[in-house]
């Protein structure tokens, strides 16, 4: 084909439909031709084999499998190309149907309803209007202003959270680490959409938790994070819940995954637990843009969606 | 004041907030002052004592409590005055709350969920996006169109059924008897606003639910019921889950309410409870709009929300 070749290189992904997507307008391989092979120059990873990319001369973009990028940022041999996170509506609609599930599963009381359930009782809660729940999200990017946005058309109150301002119509903003402590404050239900970076890693801690609103209509503060795992202290989450810092927890992803079948989160009544599955990274979602924007660069046209190497994402 | 007085006849509820806030303009008295009291001209109603409309010889307009009218209708001796349904803005975004959570809650699993957690699974199950899953809503009246709206804005496929057409953009419109079958065999999610009448009181039974398409992307079908309990059949329900007509259901209402001890519903897995709670009819929702339309009223002006006694609401 003429084509520059592309590597695929992921660990826990099985790798067959990958191929088979991409290899539909390009050759595909999963081992380099030897260390130097100038026939890649473009690579598909997702937790890719340690210095299997330092070495291709001609490699020209790495694609992330996944919003976040934190898993080839991990590797400190990375080229230096331009990394390329991976957006597409679906995969952006997806976390949208999650954060909308948990927000309105805690607003709705969907955990006393199935322990009320359980015990038989016909019994009539009172029931805050999401117009009366202020839901905070962390991480006001592509996937967080989505999901603001399909909570306002609820009548929810929306709070964001970013490194730098983003303004958006009907949400209240809040940014820099100075704006935090009134972020958290202001808010009742936390979403965290968070990209992993060295100044988020554990920053969902026992201290953050204890400075949501937990005197608010739902009767406590709630904690969502389908952003990763290492944003989290799991024993932080544990203990505010105990301390009655927090109500509830719904968690898509966990300090170490797949969760450990000893941690204390899986038989705990207050935390819904999914296995990191708020979105799927479906390669029938991700490939088609992946193709578009080799064919783009090639083109000479200019690349959406890199990475700022600096700030981690 | 000179202004006609309120009577405010209800079983299970209190009183007391009710006549607090319709006495701010209006006197409200509980009993009539005798079966023929002339100062009464508005009757605020749920379930009213047996007869105690009947003879109030200037009766001018029945104030239902709740959108739904069968509990006045089911007395045989109303007298021939407008009746009028409880409509506020915020009990439908209550409702449309609850119908999205709980198709969410369908949709994305949260019974798989829930099981997998018990049992410390980790597991990614198949998860077809909002776009692939059609939600088909009974009873397309200013609820259903609110949640019809809400439905579509997250991707969701909606089919609308009604007595008569009610066309709305992005929706599939059945209606009648004759489309009823077309709206099941089309829908995987059924959501039942229906209004209580003769003609749809039991409609919800095995026949019926086994007219959904429970071939779809979901792996069956779902019903949600949140119109009124006496639509479905409740064994039926159950028979239906354990024939794998349907999958899973969310019910808010009951053929008998508090749902019986007794009831398999209680207890069986694929059943999610909540104690006919989808829409609590505040006073502080519903009072100020009845107190306008009386003042409307004796202004001249239109009515609002008036029911067709013949087709029942």
């Amino acid at each position: 084909m003429g084509k520059g070749r592309i590597l695929f290189s992921a660990q826990d992904i099985d790798p067959q439909r990958w191929q088979e997507l991409l290899s539909q307008s390009r050759e595909v391989v999963l081992e380099p031709n030897g260390p130097d092979d100038p026939s890649i120059e473009y690579a598909v990873v997702w937790r890719h084999a340690p210095g299997v990319l330092s070495k291709l001369p001609n490699l020209k973009i790495i694609f992330s499998i996944g919003a976040g990028v934190d898993h080839v940022l991990a590797d400190p041999d990375i080229p230096h190309v331009p990394i390329v996170r991976a957006v597409a509506d679906e995969l952006t609609q997806l976390m949208t149907e999650y954060v909308v599930w948990r927000v309105l599963d805690h607003q709705r009381q969907g955990m006393l309803y199935r322990e009320q359930q359980t015990r038989g009782i016909w019994n009539e809660p009172r029931q805050p209007a999401a117009g009366a729940v202020h839901v905070g999200i962390m991480g006001f990017g592509t996937l967080g202003c989505d999901a603001a946005k399909a909570l306002l058309a609820l009548g929810f109150k929306v709070n964001g959270w970013s490194r730098s301002p983003r303004p958006m119509a009907g949400v209240t903003a809040f940014h820099g680490a100075d704006g935090l402590d009134a972020f958290l404050n202001a808010t009742d239900i936390l979403v965290s959409l968070l990209p992993l970076t060295p100044a988020t890693r554990g920053i969902i801690d026992y201290d953050l938790l204890g400075k949501l609103n937990r005197g608010n209509p739902l009767g406590g503060a709630v904690l969502i994070n389908a952003g990763r795992g290492q944003l989290q202290k799991d024993a932080d989450i544990v203990r505010a819940l105990d301390d009655g810092l927090i109500k509830e927890a719904s968690l898509d992803v966990f300090e170490t995954e797949p969760l450990p079948a000893t941690s204390p989160l899986w038989s705990h009544p207050k935390v819904f637990i999914t296995p990191h599955t708020a979105v799927i990274s479906d390669p029938s979602y991700l490939v088609p843009p992946m193709l578009a924007q080799m064919d783009a660069f090639e083109r000479g046209e200019k690349l959406l969606n890199m990475i700022d190497p600096k700030a981690g994402y």
